[in-house]
């Protein structure tokens, strides 16, 4: 089941985890990603002001906000997820995982088509990194801790913002 | 009213939204944005004490802390709020938005004079962005995701970080 | 006593501080470092689920994600606070300071040894920076806002990220 699988994928991923019991009541993330499923499924069927309504109750637990209009894949981890926000046609393949502070966000105004990045597979956002416009990250990308990416990222390519660099104290 | 141009400032800002009832239910930016204009006459008429509480409950429900001495002009709207901190001496023009996680903030310890940014009217920072210390932004500037600003920024200019690049993966 | 040095030392550190009470109430970061120093107690004896569970709880209330087995010293300051995580295995010396949105993270998923940063005695982290990997921030050390850091600072030391620039707007 869904629920087991997204358990050990949250194993999988951070060694901080020693027993799944731990997944279950410390990972705010997967708890979002747990409602995002159900309330995504209520968007389906059109209920869609009750499924936003949760939603922002959800933010409000979590941290994380995400919309439930958005499409997300199986087995997606969210670790520590304080400030994610995922838009409402943002796209994410199976097996991927991002941290805290992720933004899968849009650029400009227009209502027409696709205004958030589309995911591959097993793709790994780091920490307080943002994906803006609708681009696509092919899978198997790596997107280091706060990069901002704007533009289509190949089959496993690493992406990744400037290091900070010292500089002479006054 | 006040109230009512904000929710149309949302509704022209957001592609997400669909009808004005939905500003008021799922946008806590917009929530701590009325309770600070409520919070800051109380901060004018030195009842600072419960100014100060009451936005400090209103950052644990909406995550956007706002200290009740900024000045903040007409239809500001925050989108998705997460992690937004404005500075006591911040100074916010009219129709000016940012997304989550943007910092008005200080440098140094000084308790003299203004100590954060100040912000003419139309201007625009994207998340995460941080602007600090007691510099000017004029009108109609943009600020792109994730950019650290330390410095004045001329009239309709926009202020970028450095974009993510590809690096060899190991 | 431990926590009145705390107040004092938040009084120095933020120009917004007028007395102590507002510390008190005001400070969710400094509530988030009391609740730890509970937590890390109730960690060292092997209650580990019990302390997890209360800085879930507190992460909730604070927005700030302290694992109970990090290390911490004395008169550590968190300002604002909102989406900082400081990982299980990060080591914070005396009087240190940080500001919201700071990540003390890991990289890799090795579960032996350390795996997230170590601090000197009197570090400053600016807004938004993330520390990543067992790396070492020596004394006196300070990291600017928005910085991404991935390897050893030395002592007084300054690291910052890449200042905005301008660019011809379209």
């Amino acid at each position: 089941m869904s629920f087991f699988q997204d358990i050990k994928a949250v194993k999988r991923a951070d060694p901080a985890v020693r027993y799944g019991l731990e997944v279950l009541f410390f990972y705010p993330g997967m708890w979002a990603i747990w409602f995002y499923r159900f309330c995504h499924f209520l968007w389906k069927i059109h209920l869609k002001f009750i499924s936003r309504l949760i939603m922002t109750i959800i933010r409000w637990l979590t941290g994380v906000e995400i919309h439930p209009g958005a499409m997300i894949g199986k087995r997606f981890v969210i670790d520590h997820g304080m400030g994610v926000v995922i838009g409402e046609t943002a796209i994410i393949g199976d097996d991927c995982m991002m941290y805290h502070g992720v933004t899968l966000g849009g650029r400009g105004h227009s209502k027409e088509g696709r205004r958030h990045p589309k995911l591959g597979d097993n793709v790994v956002i780091g920490a307080g990194a943002s994906i803006l416009g609708p681009v696509t990250i092919c899978k198997g990308a790596k997107i280091g801790a706060g990069a901002v990416v704007l533009n289509d990222v190949f089959e496993d390519e690493t992406y990744v913002g400037q290091k900070a660099r010292s500089v002479i104290t006054k």
